[in-house]
């Protein structure tokens, strides 16, 4: 997985601009995750007894899931780059990512919930990196 | 189409709390008709003679499709309610949106993009309606 | 809504072979609204009190919506045309649609999986016209 | 990402059944990759100077990523497990994914049509194997 998205990036035929690809690449990679990992705790969330307790995570895993994609699609387009869209995006990434990660960890005892509120950390740390690098 | 949204609004079993239903509703059916009238206009695009000009239209028709996408999904949910999120992904169309319809607006003489531009301005202003309307 | 999936179809710059405009305009809308119809089902499903009878419904609702999505994506597409991935996808699609009305039958005193489950329905039957008009 | 996927999969609170653990953590990640891949594609072919003779190649990626996007979102779920569905979507995943890395291996000399068509071929490789073991 890795590979393959620095591997396009590093194949892109036109220039990257100013672009730090290592933030770049990450950033994706991150979001994919993220999407992959809220799914799951969703579903997850669903198979527990006490699922009627877990409605707001599932709720909010569901819109994490959702954003994550969306940007990781935006963050792999470079031709006609427009700034405003990207930091747009990369801000509403972040924030739900971080409210997912708050709702997971407060469910952090069921092992899905913690994983999926790392993976949501991780993706929140990522955008905003990727946010900071951008001029 | 339009009913089906409006069913689904009135249907929800609980309490939807202080939100404009009809701004709801509104901006919901515009999210869905512009990510479908952009991902038609990049398509129409890739058929159009002079596609080496329209690079960046069919870039921004993409980005504002999957946007529009996952914008609508977020608001169609009422459980667990985050404005945090809601807000930063209809600040993240609106602008989308924007960019979309001032990139389309320049190839207006090509009729897809006439009616992509407009979908987009309506999207962009049911968002900015909806953002308006949120405490 | 109507009017935009038939204004970008009716401004596609290119031949649209032999495609019914009718059976693929009316497809691409019912998917969408197939779509959101499901999601908010999902969601509504979740602010029920017996919540945990509802899990395969909620299941089913979110695979639903999101192949709805990516058929009607496809279908808005009409540049190097692939009857294989048309025909695929639009199966997939009928059966998730199939899928998730029965599922919502079974709850049908409960008006949002009424609902939804006559959207379903409708896109299924959407579907079905649609590949028998296919070549 | 490996890890995400697989730690999700073993943090799932119910039974799994008789899934091959091993090929549907595969076929997931191979899915998001390839979704990945294929965008950047469409992407990278869009900066190409003879992006009008890639129009189909762009079509196709974007088809193709839409229904890996979808196919790993089903997949990611396991509560309420309907065959049906899940047979239905890889299938028409592994179509798309054929139908892509025929038409990017028509251009494998452009680099990012390389990688894209390998990652095109794995994930039907995945889909395949995970559709020859269900029941």
């Amino acid at each position: 997985m890795t590979t393959v998205v620095k591997d396009m990036l590093s194949t892109y035929p036109a220039d990257l601009g100013n672009v730090d690809r290592e933030k770049m690449a990450r950033c994706i990679e991150e979001c994919l995750a993220c999407a992959q990992a809220c799914t799951a705790c969703a579903d997850a969330c669903l198979s527990e007894g006490m699922v009627g307790d877990l409605t707001k995570c599932i709720r909010t895993d569901m819109d994490c899931a959702d954003i994550c994609t969306a940007t990781a699609a935006v963050l792999s387009r470079h031709t006609g780059y427009d700034a405003n869209i990207t930091r747009a995006i990369l801000t509403a990434c972040a924030t739900a990512c971080k409210a997912c990660a708050e709702e997971c960890e407060r469910h952090a005892g069921m092992d899905h919930c913690r994983v999926c509120a790392e993976a949501c950390r991780r993706c929140e740390q990522a955008c905003n990196d990727l946010l900071g690098s951008l001029g």
